[in-house]
């Protein structure tokens, strides 16, 4: 198995995160977001999407969008509940990631930190909707050690890969002491050094 | 199983499409999102997110989110692939749905048909990549009569509900014959009248 990815991008680290929590031999080919690379003829020839990250199974058959991959790469494992419905709510959670969550901590965190932008040049509705979503975490999180079932699932590699880099898009975690402490049962349950 | 959806929203009717296939018994309670109905404390209580469809199960347990719903009623019926490679592969597509299609195309569309713009007041940017998200999907369904195998799956549930209201956002389905004659293949597939 091939995965295309930029360790710049949180939703690439998911990806990874997985495959070394779940110890699956994989070949991690980078790809540099910030040059282009995955806007280039031969990579949207891979994925039309024109998105990292990417995974090539070894029969060829290639896979895009993080949550998708994660979801995948997990199935019958520890990760993923075997209950149905809470299957759904880590579905539910990784959905909600996408939509709610990611285009605002994420991309505020990308324009500070690789745009060069301050956080006064950030859009002002980013900004409020990006501490929404977290508002949304950390009143969900209230009395819960990971957000669905008893351990960690790839609920939590969606939602703390961009979560734990809030900071670097102007948004400020100590305000959010739940999700501070989540961060870290996240990071020593995954293993994740830095 | 109670629905609380508005039919304004397509997020809700892939919900309802979903249940009317698989003729899964439910009552629909209607919340106007226009007046605000999801936002209340009442419908906060029910889910925090603050937005429809939700689902409540009879035992009470809610769940929201349109793809995780339709993937959590879809499951073990032929609206989900048996193979987990096609599983994965509608999986991508609903991801990529929520994150590169919807916020575009969805957010154009209500703008014109529900608050009044025209279409020289949309963001340049949301049309752009509303237009982007249809030549996806138009390259995508060269060859294919549905997204993901040989028969309609939520996949094609999850993209078709707005990519057939897309011209209400001032897009021009006629330049895209691929998806015309998909739209109308999950049309019929789906027994759907208007």
């Amino acid at each position: 198995m091939r995965i295309y990815g930029d360790l710049v991008s949180g939703n690439c680290l998911k990806v990874k995160w997985t495959c070394d929590y779940l110890h699956l031999p994989h070949e991690w080919i980078d790809i540099d977001i910030m040059q282009g690379e995955s806007r280039t003829p031969e990579f949207l020839a891979r994925n039309p999407f024109g998105q990292v990250p990417v995974v090539e199974l070894a029969d060829g058959r290639q896979l895009a969008q993080s949550n998708a991959i994660i979801m995948y790469l997990a199935e019958a494992s520890g990760l993923i509940p075997n209950d149905p419905f809470e299957r759904a709510k880590v579905m539910e959670w990784l959905f909600w990631e996408q939509y709610s969550h990611e285009p605002y901590v994420a991309v505020c965190r990308f324009q500070m930190k690789y745009q060069g932008k301050s956080a006064d040049e950030l859009d002002p509705d980013k900004v409020a909707r990006g501490t929404k979503a977290l508002e949304i975490l950390e009143s969900a999180l209230n009395g819960r050690d990971f957000l669905v079932g008893d351990s960690v699932s790839i609920a939590d590699i969606g939602l703390v890969a961009y979560t734990r880099v809030a900071h670097e898009g102007g948004f400020d975690l100590a305000a959010f002491p739940n999700i501070g402490n989540w961060i870290e049962r996240c990071e020593a349950a995954l293993g994740l050094s830095e």
